[in-house]
Parts: structure tokens; C-alpha cells; sequence
């Protein structure tokens, strides 16, 4: 007896696949006629998981954002000095998008054309102003210089974390660079390149 | 006597209309048609400038290169101590992106499907090599600190720098930010945010 390829499918396994292909080809881009080929199952199989294409994004762009919002509630982002917190934050933002490269990127993609992009966009800068709250705090605390413009260095520091997804690709078997590359990230941004003297 | 609209084209305003269209729709999918509806002129008018698309791209992102590169042959590149080099070439950088935005965005999505495309992703890779060496050498005089993985860096430097094309956008009549985001940029990457005790 032959199991038809359809049935192989989860909710989860078709999201995977959708989010490659919203990756490779762009949200807009891509029709229900070509993920329903990219997938091969038929488009109805598809309308049988999710309503369309845009809950496909919206689930997607969950995952990515659940798994960031996750960090702020975590004891690391909420105990100790500021300062603590926002490295805390920052190493932990840099495996979230490592451990889930595929929907960080399609996040971080998302142009706001429709209902489901405007509303990933909000809460990324929701996310972007909790830890600019954070980096405030710890300028108060004193720990962090204060002639540094804090909206401004909030930018950098997660354009910098977010330019991972341009070439961090995971090895098979767990990458090795993983944890030095967290800890490069934070090194970088709070201590800076300049050997201490 | 009403002068015909192409004759005010120049090849480089056609630049400029081609530029902004492929940072739009991406160079992949953007056809001489489109360019041509676009630019308000006929294909034959563009093809009077420019044997085709490759060749708009080329001098496009030739652009972002030469402003690139020619950094690295100013004094502040090459004379004193490698770390001073190397910030100067930082924030230089940060410079040119900013004045160059059209353009040196054009040449950060620039993908590799076309022997020109290829071409600029080496040249890039060759401007990031230059930097990283700058870097190592600053590490040997003892300017850098020395348990940062310098090819990582380089790229997270330049991640930094390169995120500036999402969000930077020039006023009209010169931007008050200009010089504060290049200090920022090289304070963030050297200095870190912590404050020094």
C-alpha cells in the first residue's frame, strides 16, 4: 500500500516549506499555485492546513516572534543590573535567530503590504523599543556610556545581529561557531574591538 | 519649440532611474520594458547610451566600488597605527554608504547570477579582505584585542555598517545625523557601549 505524499504533511512540515519558498522568492512573489508545486500537494490539500497564504506568514512570523518575545521573560532579562539584562537579551536574540535562521529571516523580510506584514512590523519595533528601554536603564545605572544615542545604537546593534542571516548558515550536527559567535556579537557591541588598557 | 524628454537624459540620470528601479523590483526582475516605461524614454533611446542592463549594473555598482575602494588609498588608510586605519576606514565607509545610498545598496543585494554580479561579489569580498587585514594588524601591535576571531568581526563590523541602507535616509539639505551615526558606528564597533571605569 502507497501512502500519498499528501498525507505526510503537517501543519508544521508545510510552514517549513513555505517559509523556503517565501524566503527564496519573496511573500509577494509567491502564488498558492507554486507553493501548492514547491510542496507537491495538491492546492486544496493545502486550504485543508491553514486558510491561505497570508496565515502561512502569520504563523511563520509568530514562531519568529515568539521566540524573541520568549527571551524578555526569561530570569536573565528580568533580574540583576540593567546592563546584565541587555547583554542577556542581546546573546539570547542572536541564538533565537540562529536557531530559527529560516523564520528570524522571513521576519526580518516582511515589508508591510498587507494586514499580517503591518502587524509583524509593530511588534518588531516593539521588541526594538523594549530593548532600547532596557539600554536606557542601564545608561541610568551608569554601566553604559551616555553619549551614545540610544535609538540610534539600538539600530546598530541588531543590524548587526541581524545581518547573520546573510551568511550564517548551521552545520549539520550543530555548528561550533555558534556559542563564539554570541559571544563575538556581545563583545562587539558592549565592549568594543579596543584591547582593554 | 519643445525639446523631446530623452534628449534630457544624460547616462547619468539614466543611472540614477535604472539604480532605482533595481533596488526596487530587484535587477532580476526588471526588463529593458520595464526600464524604459520607467525612465519615460524608448528602449532605442536607452540602447543609444548603453549596450543593455548588465551594463547599467555594472556602472552602478562600479560606482559604490570606486567609492569604496578609493578609501582605502587616503592617508588616513594608510599612515600611522593600524587601529587608527582601520576606524578611519570605518567610518569612511559608513560615509560613502551614506552618500552613495543608491548605490551601495544596489551592490549589497547584488546576488551572483550574472558574470557582473559575480565580479562585484569578489570585489566586495576583496574590500572585506583589505579590512580584515587592517584589523590583524592592529591586533599585532596590540591595539585589537587579540581573542576576537577577526574574520567574524569583519563581518559583524561590516553587518553594522551595511544595515544603515534599511533605515538611513538623507534630508533634504544635508542630515544633522551624518556625522553623529559615523561616531557612532566606530564608537559602538571600538569602544563597545559599555562606559569605561
Amino acid at each position: 500500500m502507497t501512502t500519498p505524499k499528501r498525507d505526510t504533511y503537517t501543519p508544521e512540515t508545510l510552514l517549513a516549506v513555505a517559509v523556503r519558498v517565501f524566503n527564496e522568492r519573496g511573500y509577494d512573489g509567491t502564488s498558492m499555485e507554486y507553493l501548492s508545486r514547491a510542496a507537491g500537494i495538491s492546492k486544496s490539500s493545502i486550504y485543508h492546513h491553514v486558510a491561505g497564504k497570508e496565515e502561512l506568514l502569520r504563523r511563520a512570523v509568530s514562531r519568529a516572534l515568539d521566540g524573541l518575545f520568549g527571551i524578555l521573560d526569561e530570569p536573565g532579562a528580568t533580574q540583576g543590573r540593567a546592563v546584565a539584562q541587555v547583554e542577556y537579551v542581546t546573546r539570547r536574540t542572536v541564538e533565537v535567530l540562529m536557531d530559527e535562521l529560516p523564520y528570524v529571516t522571513l521576519l526580518l523580510r516582511v515589508r508591510g503590504n498587507t494586514k499580517t506584514e503591518r502587524w509583524a512590523l509593530e511588534r518588531r519595533r516593539e521588541f526594538d523599543q523594549r530593548v532600547s528601554e532596557l539600554l536606557k536603564a542601564a545608561v541610568a545605572e551608569g554601566d553604559l556610556r551616555a553619549d551614545v544615542d540610544i535609538r540610534m545604537a539600538t539600530r546598530l546593534i541588531f543590524g548587526m545581529v541581524n545581518s547573520l542571516v546573510e551568511w550564517y548558515r548551521p552545520q549539520p550536527g550543530g555548528s561550533p561557531e555558534r556559542e563564539q559567535l554570541a559571544d563575538t556579537v556581545v563583545q562587539l557591541a558592549f565592549e568594543g574591538m579596543r584591547a582593554s588598557r
